[in-house]
């Protein structure tokens, strides 16, 4: 893991406020509970972050960093819009079931406690998942390796059928990830194929 | 709407009650803020609620209360069971996407506050759901109506689909509440067409 956060203390630090907030949410974790959590005292904690709120904002960046290095910048040189649009599944349901990133980007769809700026920076990195999303499958279409369907919807049904496992998926239940990355690909993919 | 809480002023508590949950937090909503909300006084809202946590509870029962009148129960006593999975899909994105039901749904999906018997209680009637989309894709799968898949596997796919949607979803968008039903049916259905 190669996020952006360069400091590994600060990067400890984030996870470990991450997995609290999933835990209790953001309202019911104090600053003195993720010191707890970090072996730190609270002074120490503030030496690297100055607000909760600058906290939470640096959760989502880092969230959204990993999913970039992770997913999203492998996939980018792919010049097969469909082989592209496989692997970002693949990849992000590694993401998402994966026991070390996935608070982080746990908090980065279930919070909306951000307003304002803040807000606004997070959405507006998320829109660019959006967008690239759509641009793979309106190319699959003009190539002609899907049929023809509303690419905004088809994006958004890849984002909810990827996304929405974190709330399901247990790692020790009957499906490995590779089955469930397998299986979730055939169910979607196959609803694109183009009629003969 | 006829859920079982059949007082209409504990409904309309309920409902505030969610409105200020999803704009807030569950930590960051007081019962003051509810009952300022409600026009009540907080004496006059703990007559009808003995606690934060019992509200809580009673929002996500009510939620699923009104899910299984307005999704589950109309669609029961379709014997074909593909046309049940497309009656209930239709049928789950009018409850996520109408303003009047939408963040009670959302409470109930996105909020894992409760805990012990509590949390076991909304999980059970959760999983009922899952049951019966699973039940529904078998017969699907022995009828021949649809290609044979895991039917664990279509039915998150099913809920991922539809329930992201209140997280992109607006009133105000380009699509129309029935043009994402029939486009999400359509991507979603056609990629369970059996082989020909």
């Amino acid at each position: 893991m190669n996020s952006r956060v360069s400091s590994p203390k600060l990067r400890s630090i984030l996870q470990q406020a991450a997995k609290l907030i999933y835990l209790k949410g953001y309202e019911g974790t104090s600053m003195q509970d993720i010191a707890d959590a970090c072996g730190m005292t609270k002074a120490g904690l503030y030496h690297h972050i100055a607000t909760k709120e600058a906290l939470l904002l640096s959760i989502m960046h880092f969230g959204m960093d990993l999913f970039e290095e992770l997913v999203l910048d492998p996939v980018q040189d792919i010049t097969d819009p469909l082989a592209r649009l496989k692997q970002t599944m693949a990849r992000n349901v590694e993401l998402v079931t994966n026991d070390t990133t996935k608070e982080v980007t746990i908090i980065l769809h279930e919070h909306s406690t951000l307003t304002g700026d803040a807000q606004k920076a997070i959405n507006a990195r998320k829109k660019v998942y959006v967008r690239f999303l759509e641009t793979a499958f309106e190319q699959a279409m003009a190539s002609g390796q899907i049929r023809k369907v509303n690419s905004t919807l088809a994006a958004f049904s890849f984002l909810g059928t990827v996304l929405w496992m974190y709330k399901w998926y247990r790692s020790d239940g009957a499906l490995t990830p590779q089955q469930l990355a397998d299986g979730i690909g055939d169910l979607f993919f196959k609803g694109l194929e183009p009629t003969p």
